[in-house]
């Protein structure tokens, strides 16, 4: 469904060419000043035409606050948030041609061919702007009342690790009409151990389970994720040791999270980002109409690598699940 | 929390050395019959002790069920299961030592000191039990319901893919007082189309939520996975064609998941587990007691490779998570 | 929290006097086609300014759908609706007077003080009219999918029984700066047996925790309701009885439900609500700035009675309820 | 679902005749130390057969604990209760033909005839034995730690107030094979103001719904509850005066909550409890097998009132749903 949290509740709605798109966001609590500003420079950072690497359609997704702010102060009351929509360009779509890679083809099958086929509808990138302005909230909540730090930033696109090998392979993609992917490393410094649950609230599972719901995000990892299941123990565990009368750890394999539960080291999570679907390229699909296989170039304007835009999404989705964890830990009954 | 699920409800308590632990599992419809021997042959292939690849530790984990069924039917009620522990040797555990690479810690932490910490406590892998013994059942409903087929296999183990070089892995490690670990792939076949939801419901989410529930996953990944994230969209993207009537994919890069919902391929999914963390070697760790840094060897009986016998606990993760989206598919309010 | 259901997703956000307050719904069905006529004429019975019983404020309550709506059909995504507000008068309140009977005082403790107090702001009467919004769509798919007709009436105003003398009692109280109360009674005809669930998913559960989630009821009760607890068995026991092949019963003294579930029959419930608080009388209250007990009179624009405006609230609580009842129906794994 | 809770988890499992029922609990905090003789006492004040106005079945109800509690304190970790069926006598119950006044007929259409319908199997009283247990925990979490206090009775049994006129009541009913109810009044003391939320989470929809699960009670109401409804707005507010720095209320007719939240008056519900639907005399129903109205006598052994046994379910209502709306006050992101 679309409300998401245990102690904050996020909930996400509308379309790319719909009126708007937002969010409802509890949870914060009364009295809490939000850094609108703040808000707005990671806003910026997700939104599209800023430069020549981004999908040129322009949005300057300012956000109107509805509810739950009052003299300039979370009330503890809902906060909603609305996006406008400004610069939908509807015609670029067809609806009865699935896109290759995205998810036209099972949402029309699921929706009964009624969903918002329209820029992608509900499943376009751009719902994450109202995830980016929720996790711009939970990251300063974060830093004010745990301080804890979040930060990410993309670790490869098509393989390279430079920012300037990122921008040519970017540029190269799309000269040719086609697109890359990327892995995005997000890291959370100074949680403090004991944040989180075993078995089905365990970090890694909430903090995977946002990740995952970015479009286009296809494998999530933490600490030394996959490289991992090829060390022996003795290499893969993270010795402790007392220091200045804290523990501390001696490396971070594991990323931060042991059973669950956040080990007090940074948290260190990458997902993998697939490369755009939407591609100049021409590719086979299907005419829903006519059922025939045909070959069809994807029109409108579309983002060769999304994985710099991402870069604010996925800090948004670590935000969030932390945050929720976090909350946990201020509220167990106690003797 | 432990209570997991929207259509299936599914709680898991108990420790792995207190007098039993097991699991409540509501959702499955009245008068389905369960095949009980094969809910056997499932906990059989977790069970411990089983060859001389896993621990010592020899449990029969046998199920005692103890609500929800009536005339070898389900009534619809919650079905409670009880699995004793028989075999356990709390004398190994040392509360005040935690051990690198466990939950020992955090979870000091996070319970204040309070928590059972002999042989994890609720940490333990042996709470997959009953992890296995529910997803055993979806299986079933998923088999008889939906013509859904789930099977995993250790696609991996320390880097190798073939048995016996896997077993020689897993004795070479034993041997060493050290231990290894491995990559799980699952795959869902016949899983229809339109499956899922966009966003905080994604297949993907759901999917990794419940693997990143087990202990010792450390990364997931769908379809291609990290790969893809070096891939061009053009070699990335399925390509559809209409085929007898049908609409399928000319290749399955995205592991049968589209925006968060079945596309009609088979559900490709891949676990990274970790080495083992019990490990005989020594080690350095902190003793809580006398917060000094000290040399430790873990005792007790433990697995030098969980990957063989986590198989069918990947299984369950992956048929808990499909049936709970494929209920969903059955409820929509419709004209 | 402010977001109820399990097939059904209702969050409720706003204020009184900030910018506007609406609703997000989500699990309408793709494809269903919303009568707005419909909707609008229940927005209408519960807006306030229609007549010399209620709030001399008016507020056309006009609704703005800003997703989930696509070529005049529910696109299965959810739907945000935004209703403005328009005429507040904010300087008719005094944050640091609490009204008696009202939420301002217990309110004020909660959010430190942090709250919008400007017309009751979170706790405002005025948070239904998403209610009713969204239980005018949810009448519609009982109506269409169901055969479900859910209707309320003002049973009792301040214990008058007809129309005239309901009509003479709350003019008397208004002409006195005085207010009264009344009781509901909400009827639904034509639920199937077998919808609601045993214990914590109970009908009553459901339809009662919906109603005391409105300002100013305080009792609900089924069928009998509270004379019941005055019977014998053998008068409060509906006998039943085979009629033209189906099973009937002879009386309703359950109200449609027996352990939670509906049996066929009508469910009828009431719902007693309390006289406004806002009155214009002098009260004894304290000023939270000074801390002395001092005399009040509320200012403001207020109904002598808010029992015929929550009519349509009631058969909205009573409609989500039923409702998401019912889509369970729907989705229970069968062999 | 049978699962509640918010910030607590409780998951009740189990039916009247089969192997055993019990009870899930989560949230209780780690250390805390449970007085299992408190608990015992409040599992006998509901025990049947205590006396002779109980039905004649006699069972221990003696719980093993399974899980959750290590060296005589809660871990944290989730607490499984098991209380095993021991006296019970199938034979008395006739599948085919539903009672009168019970859930027999729903169940038998929802559950499609596979429900376990020996002693009402899900429907029975029985399960609120679990519900009495994690109550009796839950009000000593309150006591301990929120100095809150908790005690119900019988106001009314058949009308009669006094303890020697209900006695009476009871007996009657029973000499003449037929049943009465009555209503019980819980009053919890010692609530801070600020406790609960507005709208869905509202403190009278939270104990509302919880009141609602147990089997028979079909209204519930706070403070004056209905006859409120006859009362002026001058009447039914509760006048506010600051006294010795705090603010007090002169009355409590609204029971303790405003606008969903306490207010620092004691809490005051009332639930209407119905005569049991299980009596000797003859009544009507229909014989499912030949579908033909029969007259038909109830036989097993039933309690002739089951309010006196209702009175600790009534309290575990309460203290279940106040502790969980208190754990939300610990939890809230502060500046």
């Amino acid at each position: 469904m679309n409300t998401w949290g245990r102690n904050l509740k996020l909930t996400i709605w509308g379309e790319s060419h719909g009126p708007g798109l937002g969010a409802v966001l509890e949870g914060i609590g009364p009295g809490f000043e939000i850094d609108w500003d703040a808000v707005d420079r990671d806003m910026a950072r997700r939104a599209p035409g800023s430069d020549d690497l981004a999908t040129p359609r322009k949005e300057t997704d300012s956000v109107e606050i509805l509810s739950g702010i009052f003299q300039g102060r979370a009330t503890g009351a809902p906060i909603c948030a609305l996006i406008r929509n400004e610069n939908a360009r509807s015609g670029d779509y067809t609806p009865n041609i699935p896109r290759p890679g995205h998810a036209d083809y099972p949402s029309y099958v699921k929706y009964k061919g009624h969903g918002d086929y329209r820029g992608g509808g509900r499943f376009s990138g751009r719902l994450t702007a109202p995830l980016v302005w929720a996790g711009a909230i939970a990251k300063q909540v974060l830093t004010k009342r745990y301080s804890v730090e979040i930060t990410a930033r993309a670790a490869l696109i098509h393989g390279e690790g430079g920012a300037p090998a990122q921008r040519e392979a970017i540029l190269a993609a799309k000269a040719g009409g086609d697109s890359v992917g990327g892995v995005i490393e997000c890291v959370a410094a100074g949680v403090p151990p004991g944040a989180g649950e075993p078995f089905f609230g365990s970090l890694e599972s909430e903090i995977a389970a946002l990740l995952f719901s970015v479009p286009g995000v296809k494998g999530v990892e933490f600490g030394d994720g996959f490289p991992m299941a090829a060390m022996y123990g003795s290499q893969a565990n993270d010795a402790m040791e007392a220091r200045n009368g804290n523990i501390e750890l001696r490396s971070n394999h594991n990323g931060g999270i042991l059973g669950g539960i956040s080990n007090g080291q940074p948290i260190v999570v990458r997902a993998a980002v697939k490369p755009t679907p939407s591609i100049a390229k021409e590719q086979t699909t299907v005419d829903l109409k006519t059922f025939q296989t045909i070959s069809h170039s994807v029109k409108g304007r579309h983002d060769p690598c999304i994985v710099p835009r991402a870069v604010p999404v996925a800090e948004a989705c670590v935000a969030l699940a932390l945050l929720d964890a976090l909350m946990d830990t201020d509220k167990e009954a106690q003797p």
